[in-house]
């Protein structure tokens, strides 16, 4: 089948102990989820996720909150599931409410619906958007 | 060929001169973009669009700016040249700054290699996330 | 580069001639498209393709025109700039009037909508739907 | 998690149960699904995509089993597995029958096929499809 | 309901039980899966796939296993959970070590993440890449 | 507009100008391709992704010929007409012959075919592939 042994934290060695500590503790002591327990199997890969995405989510330009609602746009209409329950998850903890949930929403769809619409008609770019 | 007849401004006539006129008005003296006078063809098509994008799109719970961002984000993913182009366009008239792109597309990124993986691991979602 | 060398109908021969012969016959006299002669590098590719669209896009429980925007819709949401040309000139020239064609994109749009919401949200199936 | 809390029929108020009515009346009777359950968190989401679902599904130029069809080959491509399975009971109560579902699947199983090819091969579009 | 009948070997016939039986004896006494049983309800659908996909994935200028890779990385793209995890086993039947899942997830995850970057940027060709 | 300035080699300074010269003497002497001069722009986005490309590309249990092939494909599906193109560059200079491709190309649009069947259908995954 193609899911994959999780391993455990109470199994985990070397670097990848090293990770699922860090995981804990960047997240607030959090547990750590199975997305990091799957990747775990490699530890080269678990290892390049975990940092670039420690790297990616901190807060910069673009607050926390902000960073996680991007997220689930793009999981969502790439239809991840997994990535739009655990990143839900992780919004509303960072503050994300109800009606900033339901903004974004109302935006995915909006942008889905003129995404096929532009395809659909073969749009050309505007002059003014290439200056 | 899949491309539509543009309706130019100069040749718009009831319902769809008072959209016209709307769209250049909220876009504070913008000149009216591709995809409208493309929507112009179906007037009803046209009103429903406009009058639910310019809902969405104001600030609300979510600045605009932020609508924005998750606007550009759905579009990369599902491809929309015409809509990365426009909104791109539009954000950094609202203020998204060459940082927030940056950290835009890196959270676009991040978000679309760990879709995939939990896709082909076909991970489970954890119990906490279901609580 | 990607693109591939299109093998035109005076280079053609054997089986790729025979089949070329066939798509103008059944195109009622119509060139044969750039996809045909990007495929003829393939001859069992070509074979394949040309001999399974014919069975399918004939007419039968639907009629040709609705199976055109069926199509068309799938190219649509794949993002496919050659087929949604390609298959918006084929249904214009079997009977798509610009009323059914507003009407194609009126439902792709308001289906991508809706698919956006309900992964969004992860609307479970209704006990009803499963009967 | 992801999920929403579903608003019941015997707990919706003002325009929600409004629209409520308007659904059970529209479809025949038919118990409110769990899509509209979920959207009426947001009433105004509610509002504007039920009132546009209704006019965009209505018969016009094509009718409402062909509109059906495409949502769901929509919905397929996009992988929403609620849309398919409700869409696909709606399309058979319409009288979508197997035969037009087999053609159905067939027809998009062509079009996923060829939207891959084309875009394998950056096919250039025919000058004939742009006249 | 979206889901089909399933064909069970014993009430298969003609057509379908030879179809049924070749695919067996091609798989090494392999029970026929549930794709086969749904595409049986459409007798022409299951011929044109079967001996299409027979044909495809046997070994030719590139190997079983490495044609398993593509196909893999195609449905993880695609969002096919039943086609990830059907091929995903054959895969593993046909020598796809963890190692070699391992490689080809690090490989899809990265260009899912170069994609959404060069969609995002809307980076030109290189001159280079299209002599 | 969406596209980016590229940042030129001779302008490249610090990090980037170290990050190009490893891509150069990587990739045997190439130039320096349009997708790097853009993530340029975000010196940290350039080191993320050009170091881990180059581990993730690098032969290991697949080949490099092989990750080539899965890079094409998930391009493909992803509708990526850059990587599209320069992976299908980079593929022929590390020997992919046209009989690899066309079997490449055969298997991809074999996949996607399949891939939206089992999503129209609903197919449930076989006990047998959950062991």
């Amino acid at each position: 089948m193609a899911t994959v042994k999780l391993i455990e934290p109470e199994d985990a060695k070397g670097r990848v102990k090293e990770i699922y500590d860090d995981i804990s503790k960047t997240r607030g002591g959090d547990k750590v989820n199975n997305i990091w327990k799957a990747l775990a199997n490699d530890p080269a890969l678990l290892d390049a996720t975990w940092n670039r995405i420690k790297q990616v989510m901190a807060p910069g330009a673009l607050d926390s909150v902000t960073k996680e609602l991007i997220y689930i746009a793009v999981s969502v209409v790439n239809g991840c599931e997994y990535c739009v329950h655990s990143h839900t998850a992780v919004a509303r903890k960072k503050g994300m409410t109800e009606e900033m949930r339901s903004e974004l929403l109302s935006v995915i769809a909006m942008a889905s619906q003129t995404n096929a619409l532009a395809n659909a008609y073969q749009i050309e770019v505007d002059d003014s958007f290439k200056e």
